[in-house]
């Protein structure tokens, strides 16, 4: 059983004619796809369409391979889209699919292994506190399991499209009767998602992690959450990303968390855990060699880096977020000569305020 | 004759407040400050006032100690401000003053000179075009001169604010009746300005910078210059930074040139001439070594980086400028731990098309 | 024959519930389907991908009811997206069908009458010129014949969709060597195809308006046409909407001009022409009668509207066809009291310079 | 005693040509100036500096003629720049001055008086409560009394700079301990100043206008206020607009309500009050009595406008705020025919939820 990966170049939202060559030319079919990443040229906001663009077609495209509505689609395969191609980031899919039998014995070296899941259907009043955490971590917790993966330390990057449940008004004011007025929306949802998974990974003392630490203690934090919340999701979609010795194949996977948003060196130290050192970027047949670059960040909330002054939060015309993208990007670029890389924005939790986790996924060398 | 720069934060366009103080403490002196160059948090654009608001303020701070009415205040200092502080770029003022008397013979080892000069007043149909060129080729020899520099490749930054003289529409008229249409905006005044440069310091072939090589030939570049054009300004301002054996004091000034936007290892070869060399991001005290960081540069107009799509001249909400700034504001701030820094858009014949200069000042080591 | 006219918001580019809900209900059936013209929330700009989004969406609705593929849709249905809802524009469609058989006799009141055609494929070298206007002229000429439409005063709206044909560098430079460079781009698609509408409706001298016209002599305009373009698209298609005593229904249309982007009386006159008028703006009943509202307009290029400064083209942030599609629909509603208006932008020879036209559709008086 | 009010275009925001050459002439003195207030092209955001530019530009032009210093001008003279002249809006300033002795009997027909005022310097405790409306509401009486206006119908409007006085994190804190939390921000400035004009002039009933209404209960508001609010500023600047029989000259004040932000109606019935009725478009001789037109709105926060969707507020790339001013003025200038339009946003209890006050200043007919 190992991970397969394919990056293609889009020349829009809703170009996916890299992915249709693929299984036309019999590379890879339809069923063995586990997940489709992709950075779309959108602005990220609530008004960003390019990710139901791209969300219809995928759709159009993989439903008659694989016999479903396209609407059902996204039952079938994690599609995680994130907008906003800022500065240099180049528009791409990453498809990561699954291929082959489990092995009969575990290999000496480990290979990236991808298990995904949900958790139960959330209660609007649950999101951004202790049982969002608490179901978050127990998913976690046994997507590890089924990718026999024993310790923590072995799980570089949780992917999470976070529940933010529909809630009526009456919902809304009897939770703010009892004194635990709802906290499900997006900033609720990504907050106690990034606690649940550090919580599961150990990065978080569970008892700390109380419902007053969500958006507070920032001091907690995971460095191997992604999540990114949407309207209306009843349940979360975890997508875990390990290296195991029970599967086989050429990927690997590291992680690393930049203090702030100019942290070069831990771009640099995520490298080096996966072999390629270099004095400054990446030479080309290194950059050759890396498949996947993510990462979450925010423009820092105190208005400075390092003690100076930042702007991205006074702009009243352009977003802090899309700036934050801009930078992240550009720095991974920068360090790693490749710009197709995935920047998502909003990381509460996610890596020290300001900062944010980074990981890679790059092919072992031959 | 030393050159002496501070470098302050600016908490607004308006803020001169560090400057003031410097003043005010007897650091400085306004008869001895040659320039400031600043960044203020503008779009950068037509619309962008925060260049004419630091410019405001500065004339009111100083016009009085120098004995002079606020609006002569560019006849006695240059005043370089550039709009846009997108991303991590910190708002602040480089003052440059000079102090001292002459050597009476050189140095063994090279300190930082400036020279500040102007062109003759252009005609409108000059600008874009070879007398342009030639003129601004002449006062850059004789600004070196001055500095008693022999060398051009001690020369590493020529920082031009490019004239745009008006014109009425018989003058339009008649230079398309010659077939030599206006050049007379800022892409005429900042190619021309540049080619000049390059000319001067033998960068370009005298011969090849005809004037229908501007903005087609793109192998005709300057590695040095820096323009930004004016309209409205009936000559070139030219400011001349070198490394001159018959200057003292404890600044030196190297220069580099990025091959595209993301090009780290540029920037890293920059310090590494000034003696600042790390395997990722400078240390804190290599940082603090640091004075002036200064580039130029352009999202590539081919739409490609690396072969790779970039987004940023298809974004109808977002200018290519604020993401090009942006971008490199990131890197040189990724590299050098450095956010004071100083990058300028739109960069004809400044570098390679979608690259472009970087120069740095930096105090010698103790 | 009559044409019927459903309105349907939307909640997002790609929702077309409400189109589907009037299929499903049997009150309409896709083959009676001329044309769906809609506003989507997007910017208007070359990233734009609302329309594209609800092109797909339309596309995935339609074809199983009309037994073709997806991407023939645009073959069988005109598609008129218009993105940007700038201000109170509300995102909407409108759907135009054609019912029932041919007149016998005359009627003696006009009502509404629309075909659709398109022009033959053009040649890169044509756009722009001649024998786009006059191609699109013979079109339109051919389009009335088929409504049996004698009077070009009975036609109050032409629609087009502008060709823009590839072309290769090749033909760039033959075109340039020529003296006739190419003009095969948005401007040059708009301009040519007003000036032809506004030949064939005799608003326009065909004499004068020969090449050296193009974007150059502003007195000639169509008060009528309503041309985008759209890169790719071999040959323009033309929707003429006119009023005919050959068919029936209880639809009428009429047009107006504004001379500039606040010629509220240009609206109020159309609406009278319809029998609405009103004081102030319409009373509910009035507004309830509306069924379509187009505009075509501009933020004047002169920087000037009534002589004075208006900052629509210096705003480095916003683009002035955002402005100007806010400034329109914000008169449209304030008169009519609707907000579903369709406002489109750049309108070269579509009205005078600064101003632009006006149609609209109304039920008549019961 | 009467008001003269010159208004002058601007090429920019620092451009006070306008009014230095009415001083130059003489038309005017500068100790007859109350107040200068002005749209500034700018964004109307937190980082617009055209504001401060502006002030700067009239300092400096002002002081030396006030023998003051630049910095003392605002307490001599109320200034009152608006950022964001989105759409048709045009940059300009009006100077409202007073000349002339105090009339020995009162006029029979009344005459546009202004009075100036200031509230106490406010705690921060008190800023979005019940302290700061009934500070407000006892400026405003004071200022009535000052201008022999007994009547409150015949204020027509009330401009403000709300005080947001300075707090550290201890107060915010206490504050919260207290459950009366800090309001102290430019909603809670906003809103309590809306109020206590409402309050005064008896738009508001006083025992409705708790601290619980406050942003809460939007039937309640005031028809004639128009507050920014200013962080930093300790107390509340307060002008009075209102016609008295005490006064004399030839303007005359009269204002509305726009129920909502397409309700042109609203519009004309303040034009009729001032003898301005027109069928459409006011004729040219009727615009040119009008010598300020003053609006306050907001996007409506209900997502709706007549039952119909708008997009104003999930828009990513542009604010609700621009959108809203560049809709009013639009409408301002459809039905005036006048594009130098004063228009705010952000109008907390200033009108009904989605609409706002108008109010406008004419010449009496000659």
């Amino acid at each position: 059983m190992r991970i397969i990966a394919h990056r293609v170049a889009t020349a829009g939202p809703g170009d996916v004619s890299g992915l249709a060559a693929l299984l036309d030319a019999g590379e890879l079919r339809a069923d063995e796809i586990l997940a489709v990443i992709g950075k779309t040229e959108g602005n990220g906001g609530v008004n960003d369409f390019t990710r139901e663009l791209a969300t219809r077609a995928l759709g159009d495209l993989l439903a008659p391979r694989l016999e479903c509505a396209p609407e059902a689609i996204e039952e079938r395969i994690v599609l995680s889209f994130s907008g906003g191609t800022e500065g240099v980031a180049s528009p791409h899919l990453l498809i990561l699919s699954r291929r082959g039998a489990a092995l009969a014995a575990p290999r000496t070296s480990k290979r990236l292994a991808i298990a995904t899941g949900h958790t139960r259907a959330l209660e609007p009043s649950e999101i951004g506190y202790r049982p969002m955490m608490e179901e978050t971590a127990r998913v976690v917790r046994e997507l590890m399991r089924e990718l026999a993966v024993d310790d923590p330390s072995d799980v570089h990057l949780v992917q999470i499209k976070g529940a933010i449940p529909g809630y009526d008004e009456t919902q809304r004011v009897a939770a703010e009767a009892e004194g635990r007025p709802l906290r499900c929306d997006m900033v609720g949802s990504r907050a106690a998602s990034a606690l649940g998974v550090g919580i599961a990974l150990g990065e978080i003392d569970d008892a700390a992690a109380g419902d007053d630490a969500v958006c507070r203690d920032w001091s907690l934090f995971s460095t191997r959450a992604s999540v990114s919340a949407k309207p209306g999701l009843p349940r979360s979609e975890i997508t875990l990303f390990a290296n195991s010795a029970w599967w086989d194949g050429d990927l690997v996977i590291e992680h690393g968390v930049m203090r702030d948003i100019i942290d070069l060196d831990a771009i640099r130290d995520v490298l080096a855990r996966l072999g390629l050192t270099a004095p400054g970027q990446l030479a080309p047949e290194q950059t050759a060699r890396l498949v996947g670059i993510f990462a979450k960040s925010d423009a820092d909330p105190r208005h400075r880096i390092r003690g100076r002054r930042h702007t991205m939060w006074t702009d009243a015309d352009i977003s802090d977020m899309r700036y934050s993208r801009c930078v992240v990007s550009a720095l991974l670029a920068g360090v790693t000569g490749e710009t197709a890389v995935y920047v998502s924005t909003r990381a509460e939790h996610h890596g020290p305020l300001g900062g944010g986790p980074v990981a890679m996924i790059a092919r072992v060398d031959a």
